[in-house]
């Protein structure tokens, strides 16, 4: 994999195309910056004309440089890109950065001004940053031309569509006492390079310890999520994905050109692979900072220790409706405690001091030590005051909560537990809270907040052991018996699949399919007496030109016996062909009416950017008025399967209520997975449909089976 | 409503009962703070042996004081209170202020100490703030003696059940610079006066603009939504309540009763009053600023300025993710945007300046001025950098931002439309952004809280004016034959209603419900024929001894014709004879079957806190598992009930999904208010469930109905 690196972001020559002496444009602030950092490269400015800029001497042409050029700031505007590319082409040169804007963001002379420059790019292999980028940086090596200042060289590599989310981000970690950066990437419109270029390059990337990502729009989807899913397994990757809704893909469209899909698709997939989503922006930094200061969490057991019961009502309710659990302690740990803290207190979790650290926040140290010792406890929420006694109790506490926030940061070391404090003098930034920071201890203001971050360190904890021990299945050849049925479907010039050849594929997948017959003549209703038995049983009309079934009275239910049989075959006959005068009509498909059960639903889409995508959901109005439903890329992990389950809101209906049993999971799992192998084994499946699929105590039915190919 | 002030929040002489030396003790701080102050009434210190406190005369008694006495702070502890309110009670003290710990907090023993007190209050008429409280402050009478320092006077008043929370409070608000408290209460236990007595006084007291709420748990909660619905009408109240996760899951007796008493109950019927619910601790004082220094939101019509796409994305996804509408701008708008901006601006709604505002921010307030002259605008939302140009640009462009910042302000005035700055500068407080927060205009470093902001406004706009304009209906008085018929029903021991005496009731109160006969002989099942129809009717026992009908096999459905109907009612009979050996039976209600229709399920419970709230929601599935429900307190208005439909978030079934015809929605508005009227005029009713309801196209039919009595 080390072939994903991008060896142009460590540059030991950087060309600035378009070299400027105006201190507003960015072609005079990469060379004033690059100086001031100690770029220890050299740096060659382009112009037609001067001869030197900042005291570095100027070029007239890409081309009379006299050595080879690792990395080329383009500063000028759209029209001349094309040209300077071949120039930069013929001088071998590897990477290039595009800042100008008006290409695809602006419409159809800027979208094929892109697919220009990209061909461009692909004949002379130049690797492309942007256009409409605001740039790039690599702190480590002292290479920073995005023109932002006051940044700090540390773990967090930022990839961002937007320069105002770079400049937040930056703001953000600077409040944040000590965040620091490896690379940044404008990613612009993606003409080339894309997140999933980026994202693997900081895979490798020693410097960079959590990538971080503001997403409009993927291009490469199907590419992002394997690369993500390789990643995550070392490092953690937090994204916040904008665009989730029409108002928000519109302006994310004038913005970079992004395309957006289904947000609540989006965020499923990506959770998927392992990647840490943001659901709001603000949260991108602080997710970012517990991942990359605290080790991932064992599990979703945590203790809350507060200095005030109003505080430690708030952060048991965000607590538990982020699905966490304030664990049971030990007794022994209540009585290590109830040693230490006054009757008042509250020994169970959370666990309120009741003013036991009034006279002596030192206490607080104590009782997290007595908290993170016991076994049941895998996270340590401190919420409160800390750092305000001084404050708001006696300048003579300051030196002792200072000493605590040195003893609370090596007990961190010492745990190797998350442990996160909130406290309400966060933005008064008291020296002890400085000192916690620069222990490793995340300091918040807002206990949602830190609740939040919480949630993430679980959830990466939870999601980097699945995917670690889970790989997703890879799918079987396709058998000749399903290559044969797909032919025969392409030579009859159908790009549907006939109901029974749908159940026919699946069934050559291993899919159990309850037994039916396909009706063409008298003979055949007698047979299917003979084997389906006598009812109830279902008809449906089989035909390429009759879309709606019921429509056009092509389906009967509940029919029991020979005579109900006969009738109503002639009736779906005649009334398909009144209904569509010249229909094909294959015949009438007979089964067994489906014992009832839950009524389920599993759908497969190829979306544009992330390619199949497999859908899971109950049926009825619950997917269709409350899209009550879950999402996971194909190919799927067994857990991944499960974890569908488990999401939907209504899953509790799969454990049975009103007296109903529950339905047989492991089997529905494992109709996920051959779906999963079928549709990864035919490519040329655009849709599949079962819907819907009834879920019984034991085993299902699939009642109705819809599969859609491709254009050849 | 004057009455509703409490005098001694604004008292002319203090006692401060345990007055103390000692710097940390609050019978120390309380004084020197008031003195600090310059508090202008008189202080008596109260100590058995001490003459003299900080330079005050301190005197042995509550009696030996030589004047009234308006307020006195109790610094003892919790046994000694009793003697000393009745000491104050004696000296004809109006108010007690009770620090101590130790009542019903904790246990049996406390509880009944709390009750002694609240019992000596009630009969020496001395109103009791506490115990088990943080104090009070009244900083526009300069008494402060919650011993809360550097806070300034202003216009929110706080109410807090937490010490910790009104220290955020106060934090927070020091952070926003220029926001002042009028009156701080912390409640405590609320043993006499609770949230709604001090919101009834801080609707009355005219330093109060917005009364902001930190509530764990409301007391007389009935009595504190009348006021609020009152105080509402003229100020915003902004409430958090937190315990969500534990609320009210008790004394859930029936289907409904489990569903009720939750968090999403309190908020729907807090929103009901017209208060504005922070969904997030943090979102508190934000919201209390937005609606202090904003005019509430005509409509949810909002422009967003941007100086950036990302911003601009981040803005229009939050915006409509909470419901919120970005307006299509007017041609003439865009003309004149158009004129001042570069040819890359994004010049539809989210406006984007595209590097418009680089050279000159002042741009900013053209735009802004432009925007809220449009008449579709109500709300103008700008994000972005503004106020770290200075920081970003150029140092020259600091002043103009200032100036910039001021003349946003004056527009703000001059439109009266709310305008709401973000800025990825907020937490390095450039003086732009001082300025501008100076000015009124509410600056924020977070999209996601800028536009929770928005929705505030917004929905404060709309709840003010539909409770202005639509009070709650007033109950019809109880007519003879519905007394009449609790009354059988009370002599006939029950506390349920037969299901035709609960039918029989709703008649009186005017809700349709179809014809019904309760058989009790053949001739009865003859009768049933001629008035029924000879079918499809639905057949059930009536019998107070069976609760569990079907399982006693005592409902029967789709009968047609009299020898169905004849075997039904003798097999009915005789399972239910053998169900419960000596069930007392009344005999068989026979009903036609219902027309099919959307299921709906209309229940009431009296709660503990709130007394009677009516709940509405789909029946099955959607109620049982997705708990999709709404709720609102009895009475209603008739706006409250169309609002009951539209919040479920299943609400798109009423307007008809598959082909069906959408509900008559105002048949079922007009159910609702019926039976709201029906439950204000029975006070004796503790429980009503009609479920299913049948939801038509015309109409609908109550299928089930059951209703229970209070014990007498």
């Amino acid at each position: 994999m080390n072939s994903s690196r991008l060896s142009f972001l460590s540059p030991e020559t950087i060309a600035v195309v378009g070299a400027s002496k105006d201190p507003t444009k960015r072609g005079y602030q990469a060379i004033r910056q690059l100086l001031l950092d100690g770029f220890s490269g050299n740096i060659y400015p382009i112009h037609p004309r001067e001869t030197e800029f900042q005291g570095i001497r100027a070029y007239s042409t890409v081309a009379s440089v006299p050595e080879n050029i690792d990395l080329a700031l383009i500063c000028t505007p759209a029209v001349t890109v094309p040209g300077i590319m071949k120039e930069l082409g013929d001088k071998g040169v590897k990477g290039a950065i595009i800042l100008a804007g008006g290409f695809s963001e602006t419409g159809e002379a800027g979208l094929s001004l892109e697919a220009e420059i990209a061909e461009i790019a692909t004949e002379y292999g130049i690797r492309i940053v942007g256009p409409n980028t605001s740039g790039v940086f690599n702190l480590h090596a002292r290479m920073n031309i995005v023109g932002m200042p006051n940044v700090q060289a540390g773990g967090l590599g930022i990839v961002s569509q937007s320069g105002n989310m770079a400049l937040t981000i930056a703001t953000e970690a600077s409040m944040r006492g000590g965040l620091g950066f490896s690379t940044y990437v404008g990613v612009g419109n993606q003409a080339d390079l894309g997140f999933n270029d980026y994202l693997a390059h900081m895979g490798q990337d020693p410097d960079t310890k959590v990538p971080v990502l503001y997403v409009e729009g993927f291009k490469k989807g199907r590419k992002f999520l394997d690369v993500a899913r390789e990643v995550t397994k070392e490092k953690p990757v937090v994204v916040y994905k904008s665009g989730r809704t029409l108002a928000g893909q519109a302006a994310a469209k004038s913005h970079t050109g992004a395309l957006s899909g289904s947000y609540d698709m989006t965020v499923d997939i990506l959770d998927q692979a392992g990647l840490t989503v943001a659901r709001q922006s603000n949260e991108l930094i602080p997710l970012a900072e517990a991942l990359l200061l605290l080790p991932p969490a064992k599990s979703n057991r945590i203790a809350v220790l507060a200095d005030g019961g109003g505080h430690a009502t708030i952060a048991a309710d965000c607590l538990s409706e982020q699905g966490l659990k304030l664990v049971d302690i030990e007794e022994a740990t209540r009585k290590k405690l109830a040693g230490i803290l006054p009757s008042a207190a509250s020994l169970s979790n959370p666990v309120d001091v009741a003013g036991g650290t009034d006279a002596n926040p030192g206490v607080f140290a104590d009782c997290a030590e007595i908290l993170l010792s016991d076994p049941n406890v895998d996270v340590l929420l401190i919420v409160g005051l800390f750092g305000g006694y001084k404050l708001r109790f006696a300048e003579s506490l300051g030196p002792i909560e200072n000493e605590t926030a040195l003893r609370l940061g090596e007990i961190l070391k010492r745990y190797g537990k998350p442990m996160l404090l909130q406290s309400l003098y966060t933005p008064l930034r008291p020296e002890a809270l400085e000192i916690l920071r620069n222990t490793g201890v995340p300091v918040h203001e807002s206990i949602e907040m830190a609740v939040t971050c919480v949630a993430g360190l679980v959830q990466y904890g939870y999601t980097q052991k699945r995917n670690r021990s889970h790989p997703p299945t890879i799918a079987n050849e396709q058998p000749e018996a399903a290559r044969d049925l797909v032919k025969a479907c392409r030579d009859d010039n159908r790009s549907a699949l006939l109901e029974f050849e749908a159940l026919e594929l699946l069934k050559i997948y291993d899919i159990p399919i309850a037994d039916y017959i396909v009706a063409r003549s008298q003979g055949d209703l007698n047979r299917a007496v003979v084997k389906l038995g006598s009812g109830p049983l279902a008809m449906k009309i089989v035909s390429q030109d009759i879309l709606h079934k019921t429509e056009a009275g092509g389906v009967k239910l509940k029919l029991s016996g020979r005579d109900a049989l006969n009738s109503a075959y002639h009736d779906i006959i005649n009334d398909a062909k009144a209904y569509k005068t010249g229909a094909r009509i294959e015949g009438v498909l007979i089964a067994p009416m489906a014992k009832s059960g839950v009524e389920l639903i599993i759908g497969v889409i190829r979306d544009p950017i992330f390619g199949p995508v497999l859908m899971f959901g109950l049926g009825g109005t619950m997917v269709e008025v409350m899209k009550d439903v879950s999402f996971r890329a194909i190919p799927l992990s067994r857990a991944d399967a499960e974890g569908m389950l488990g999401q939907i809101k209504s899953s509790k209906i799969l454990e049975g209520v009103r007296g109903a049993p529950p339905i047989d999971r492991a089997a529905i799992v494992e109709l996920i997975m051959k779906i999963s192998n079928l549709v990864q084994a035919h490519p040329e499946i655009s849709e599949l449909d079962l819907n819907p699929v009834f879920a019984h105590a034991v085993g299902f039915t699939v009642v109705d089976a819809r599969i859609i190919l491709d254009d050849e």
